[in-house]
């Protein structure tokens, strides 16, 4: 859910277009063609995969050669950065990009061609048109937001094909712009045949942060410099949640993200978060040790210490304090990744992306036809309840979006049950199975 | 639902036990009955009604004759208070009590008794023993901590009885403590044959603000000057929220609270709040007109300008920002009233408790044998979800209340309603009396 906070800033400035959006006003002279090949260029110097630049790269958020070498370190760059040594990182960032570079950068272009595919050809099976015109987006295909934008389109038409054959329903799809720029594309399930309420949303907004989005940002110890007080951003996910009707299927929720900020002084920020993870009604040992060591696998190619790190996070942060209990078994969760380099981060988050069908149908699958009691109905719903809690209360992308003006309410709100229930002084007998989910919500566990 | 912040404010100091309870510790030297004596007088001379001394206190929140004449002035005190002349109120300030004003205090005691009646026969009635000792009560009989303990225990006692006879279930009562200092009365009524969930709960709670509680007060203007950090206070309110199972019997809510601050120089600050408001999920406009009659009626005893300001307040604190809906149709809300004297405050806070059953029972036995489909059932449930954004997203006290250790969340949560649903991009059909009642909480009006 915490992308949808990223949808929903509110903005009424534009000039963040040339982050995202072609736009000529945003570089004065510069034409239409001559910006998207100089924006291009700053891109590809990003995230450049390998050899000495990228290596050099490591663990900073910078993408201008133009602005002053200030080094932002993630928790993953640190080792990389110091095998470099500061001095080389400073001599390499004043002599700009090479013709070694260029080189290596024709080659990335056909690189990502080769291993994304045609995007007119891939926009074909999404659940929608893009948020940005497809024109836009071939005329930039190799920029982060281009790459990103195509992922979460993907991601969100994968998994909504795969609920749907599941379901036989299918996806009432609304796609809505936001005035102060940009827009998304929500798909919603409701009352089908296996899933009470299933959402799954696409955003891709910009505009300039709020002051209360800056303040949020610096709270998360980002220094930002903003221009005459305007931060332009662009941010972007797919995020979802699946409340099924069984009680014995758990509800589901993933939420991939990417955002950039710029700075005053050209300098560009930027950083993906995301995570998915799991709330059962019921515990079962062998879904549960699927779906993490799904997640596992998927974070295992990109550093042995994800997933552990990963999995504590999620734990932390889906905590609903006032009930001292997490709100399902975790997963994975993550913020404010930059390092090693942008390559390497979105590769990770594609490989998290891509888990989510593996991770979530065979566990519905296997429940389909699981029979239940009137009681086992009554325990999801008070559970639903909790969700609601957690949801209205902690999560910090629904509260964002609730407090910002011309935010989407249905699609930031889309995360809530279709029924949930209060019961006052409810509390499962010892020795039932309710009272096993709860002992599992109030200590986590490891599951692998 | 506002008081029950004040229910759960941490602290792990009992320094305030002087306040609300008596404690031999809390004074020292003093003994038990000294102490009470003590207290007594203090309390006197703050509540004199009419008179040179009350009129001259007017407007003011200061109780202890030996603090420096800090004058806070509230809105309905100011023009008192400029009638008396600020040169008049800084001397009466500073000549303490007077002989005459002694003899008042003697006359005022019996005129508490005899209004009032004897605790211990009044207590008989009450859903359960309450929170403070009656010995204690009856020692400080005169204070207003006990006449708002004995007013809120009342008014808890007669709702759950009015309540108790139209559906011919029971109340739960769950009577706690609260380590910190203080507990409480909860009353629930859950699956009834009318309510769905009735919630009534007392809570009087004392202790020392803690950091964020402390920070709340003084965003809301209070100048508090803590004694090495600390500041004693004793909170105390009667909160309700009454869910009907029929779609045309509204919901109730009603809080009435009463808050004291010791600051380090003596001085305490005291102050009022409270309001009762309704939530029908069909608008009948003969029962509007009722609620609000009711409500105005009580008001107007005491100031005309209550209920009109009283009103605007409620349709402004009651307002679902991310929905551009209030919660329903309002009634009164009022907080931090503190003038023309406390007198005048507790008897107005009085005369609202005394409406409740006759501002809502009525309602509810018009209704009791409607007949309504399961579309208008949805339809409940749909507004229910919305209560259920209110309470836990804008709530002040609910808000609070999570976000501090040691509270009992089930009391504070009893006013989310048994059952809530959420459909994506609900909107009823122009011309249904969903669509009618959505129009008239988009537009709040008058209704009398």
């Amino acid at each position: 859910m915490t992308s949808v906070a990223l949808c929903t800033i509110n903005s009424s400035a534009r000039s963040i277009a040339r982050l995202c959006q072609v736009s000529r006003s945003a570089h004065g002279t510069a034409d239409f063609h001559s910006f998207v090949a100089r924006y291009s260029t700053l891109r590809k110097c990003a995230f450049l995969p390998g050899g000495k630049w990228s290596f050099i790269r490591a663990g900073t958020r910078q993408m201008s050669q133009s602005s002053p070498g200030r080094i932002s370190l993630g928790r993953y760059g640190k080792g990389v950065f110091l095998a470099a040594g500061a001095a080389a990182v400073t001599g390499v960032l004043a002599a700009g990009v090479s013709h070694f570079q260029r080189a290596e950068m024709a080659t990335k272009i056909s690189k990502v061609e080769e291993e994304e595919g045609n995007i007119r050809e891939r926009c074909k099976s999404f659940m929608s048109v893009p948020v940005t015109d497809i024109k836009v987006l071939e005329q930039r295909k190799d920029a982060m937001s281009t790459r990103m934008e195509m992922l979460i389109m993907e991601t969100q038409a994968e998994f909504c094909r795969a609920l749907e054959e599941v379901d036989g329903g299918s996806f009432r799809v609304d796609r809505w712009s936001r005035k102060e720029g940009g827009g998304g594309i929500s798909c919603v399930m409701q009352d089908g045949k296996v899933f009470e309420k299933a959402g799954v949303n696409v955003s891709v907004v910009f505009g300039n942060l709020t002051e209360e989005a800056a303040r949020q940002m610096r709270s998360r110890g980002k220094v930002l410099k903003g221009k005459d007080g305007k931060l332009p951003f662009c941010a972007m996910g797919v995020s979802s949640v699946i409340h099924p009707k069984n009680p014995h299927i758990p509800t589901v929720h993933f939420n991939y993200r990417y955002f950039e900020i710029e700075e005053a002084d050209g300098t560009k920020q930027w950083w993906f978060g995301g995570g998915t993870d799991l709330t059962p009604v019921y515990i079962d040992l062998e879904d549960a040790a699927h779906f993490h060591k799904t997640l596992k696998e998927a974070c295992d190619k990109h550093h042995p210490k994800y997933y552990p790190d990963f999995k504590k996070w999620c734990d932390n942060y889906f905590y609903v304090r006032h009930r001292g209990e997490t709100r399902g078994i975790g997963g994975i969760f993550f913020d404010d990744l930059d390092s090693p380099n942008q390559e390497e981060v979105f590769n990770f988050v594609k490989s998290c992306a891509k888990t989510v069908v593996p991770c979530y149908l065979p566990i519905v699958n296997k429940h389909l036809n699981d029979s239940f009691t009137p009681e086992e109905k009554d325990w999801q719903q008070v559970r639903r309840g909790r969700y609601v809690e957690f949801n209205l209360v902690y999560d910090r992308g629904v509260k964002f979006g609730l407090a910002t003006p011309g935010s989407r309410i249905e699609s930031i709100l889309m995360s809530l049950p279709l029924t949930a229930r209060w019961e006052y002084m409810h509390e499962p007998t010892k020795g039932t199975k309710e009272a096993e989910m709860l002992e599992v919500l109030r200590n986590p566990k490891e599951w692998i």
